[in-house]
């Protein structure tokens, strides 16, 4: 049993300073009320580069987009972004033509007091979907916003665009490479329920590396693959999940295109960020109590391992017995066989840690409690070979608790009801 | 907004005896301690027909497949089957070999007691999976089985049947044409959470009608379609689910084939059982508190209303939202937007009940006031209009309840906890 993630083989050295590790990029964040307008909690956030950028981004793929997401959408084609403006509190979806006038309003506005043109901001929201976004606490703040951009202030940015996080979510690293040094660094939210519906995931990764452009899209596109991609549901993805990453050769580490001498290492910094992130967002789950790594082995094709692996990591079933610690390898089963892939039920092989559970599709004579105690763990790994293949694939999860289900259970209102109250409604 | 489902247009008069109301039929049931030596519920169910019957049987499309449907499968196909024995506390699934051994020793004894040829007898069992039948505290008593058969059994062997059901499901309706009267009866068991995770639904309905095999299968696949399948998500079937559907001629009414004058009545009383029994099944799925009926409708076609309808009803954060009563129209719409079907976001209309709460994918004035009233109901529609063509869908779903959560987070440690304090395991 190997893990199927076997690719990264660099060590990386962690820095503290998040997206305002590489050179060149500042960050800053202000409150403005934007869920609530007596609110105090920073709720507007800002990461800006002094240099021109190659940036690079991937959106939901929902056909329900937020505003925002068809404004940045358009933006980052152009190139040379300076800026992400990125809020809290009001995801800016469902809200039609006048969500996509409001976060043009917050692009204009960005750019106008940054001195770009308006196409050089990107913009987020992650909060409530369907309420309109209170444009006119937000715009005539983007000043102040502004004047709060400073070298240090990834932890400010950060904490401006938590919803239900209750941990912030930062990562960066420094990279040598043809006797140079580079540095990769991210935040990011998360904390619905990542698997199978996953609430907005916003990731923000600054380089101080210089990557040319086709080679900054191939990397952010594999790396989102192997890390954000394993954390979520294909298709399952919010109205707002976005990931941007800038690239603004502050750093004197020589071009990185295709095949240069730092690209293999530029891409497993990039992986690697994103993996730090992504095991953030999953352990950071609402409510959640568990974090379980699926892997699916001996498959047929990558296809069917995928299939196999998700339709575990989603089943209903199988996560509440995660949440009890149950070691219930048959309800494993029972998702092994409903998943939209070729296996035989006489050849599959379930272990929990390293202890086998299942052989050829029956229990083993692994005692219960052996086995309960990997499951009574906080973090373990549950493997499923199929044995018919080479194919592998593995996804992080999460258990559904009582908590989670009380705490998604009454948003709307919740939201409708606050505003009322505040003479909003 | 009409329902999609306005096929019928009979009315039926409901009279008790469930599977024994038509005539010919016989059903029993005994306590043999299957989940627990201890224990005293019944546990064994038989329904028997003393008249040779035309019999159709829709079985579980999971890979993984209980020893009692790999074997009543086979059985099936042979025809005049006499006989179902069917048990409660161990679904004999990811049991191998012994798993179809233990299956056909419990229609070998059955067969046996009654007269019978091994192969006209179907065995259906639900319960834990992965592990062993108690083989030897089940065919000595098969003999104790038969002779508990009388003429109004059907309420034994529906407790028999049951497992975490709060409720038995049995429904039997009498039905006139051509000058006589034929009846059809049903008994069935769910209540795991229905959708998406199907625990074990097996139904069984008898009917005096005589019925051409062919027609059997076509009004039998057709009314499952309708109601069974629109109460599960597709693919997401368990180990066991079984429907049979035995027709023993009893009756005086005229044999009933493609285009008889009772072919449309039978076709309709059929599916009318069957949804009865469906809509008992989600109403006491495992610690729900809501029945929610969503419709799509509007679609280009019938597999986007499919889609949309399965996927919004599969959401957990929808679920959630069901859960607290919020009319929280953004997280359909989230879920309306990644499902795998063709929609327009501003197109998209939401009713809760009759009460608009979406139009163009945007927020109504309705007062979410009135939307509440709506959800706060223990059983309500949700209609999607997707505005796109003319197909449409409909499932039969609940909420997601921390008690259902707590409810299924420790059966196989529970069970095998069990057996060890009993000197089993």
């Amino acid at each position: 049993m190997t893990s199927p993630d076997t690719a990264n083989d660099f060590v990386f050295k962690e820095i503290p300073g998040g997206v305002t590790a590489p050179k060149g990029f500042r960050a800053g964040a202000i409150s403005c009320g934007i869920k609530n307008p007596t609110a105090t909690r920073l709720d507007l956030a800002l990461i800006a580069s002094d240099l021109p950028t190659a940036t690079e981004a991937c959106f939901t793929t929902s056909r329900v987009k937020a505003g925002c997401v068809r404004v940045s959408q358009q933006h980052v084609k152009v190139g040379d972004v300076r800026a992400i403006i990125a809020n809290s509190g009001n995801a800016n979806a469902c809200t039609g033509p006048q969500g996509i006038r409001d976060a043009k309003a917050m692009t204009k506005a960005t750019a106008e007091k940054l001195g770009v043109k308006m196409r050089q901001v990107l913009v987020c929201s992650t909060g409530i979907i369907g309420m309109p976004m209170p444009i006119e606490r937000i715009v005539p703040r983007v000043g102040d916003l502004v004047a709060s951009l400073n070298l240090e202030g990834s932890e400010q940015a950060e904490q401006a665009i938590m919803t239900s996080d209750t941990k912030p979510k930062t990562v960066a690293i420094e990279v040598e490479c043809e006797g140079q040094t580079f540095r990769v660094g991210g935040i990011a939210k998360g904390a619905g329920m990542i698997c199978p519906n996953m609430a907005t995931m916003l990731a923000f990764i600054t380089t101080d590396a210089k990557v040319d452009q086709s080679e900054l899209k191939r990397a952010t596109q594999a790396a989102v693959e192997q890390t954000f991609n394993r954390i979520t549901i294909d298709g399952d993805t919010s109205t707002n999940d976005t990931v941007i990453v800038m690239s603004n050769g502050a750093s004197d580490v020589p071009l990185i295109k295709s095949k240069s001498p730092c690209t293999e290492i530029f891409r497993a910094a990039l992986r690697h960020v994103m993996m730090q992130l992504a095991k953030m967002i999953v352990s950071d789950g609402e409510r959640v109590t568990k974090f379980v790594e699926i892997r699916v082995q001996g498959a047929r094709t990558y296809q069917d391992a995928k299939a196999v692996a998700e339709t575990v990591a989603k089943s209903m079933l199988v996560k509440c017995s995660w949440h009890g610690g149950d070691p219930n390898w048959g309800r494993v089963m029972h998702a092994v066989g409903y998943a939209k892939a070729r296996i035989r039920e006489e050849l599959v092989d379930i272990y929990f840690g390293g202890l086998c559970a299942t052989k050829g599709g029956l229990a083993t004579n692994t005692p219960v409690k052996e086995l309960e105690k990997v499951t009574a763990k906080p973090k373990f790994t549950v493997t499923i070979d199929l044995n018919l293949g080479d194919a592998s694939y593995n996804v992080f999860t999460t258990d559904l608790s009582e908590e989670y289900v009380d705490f998604n259970s009454s948003e709307y209102s919740a939201a409708i009801h606050a505003k009322r109250q505040t003479g909003l409604a």
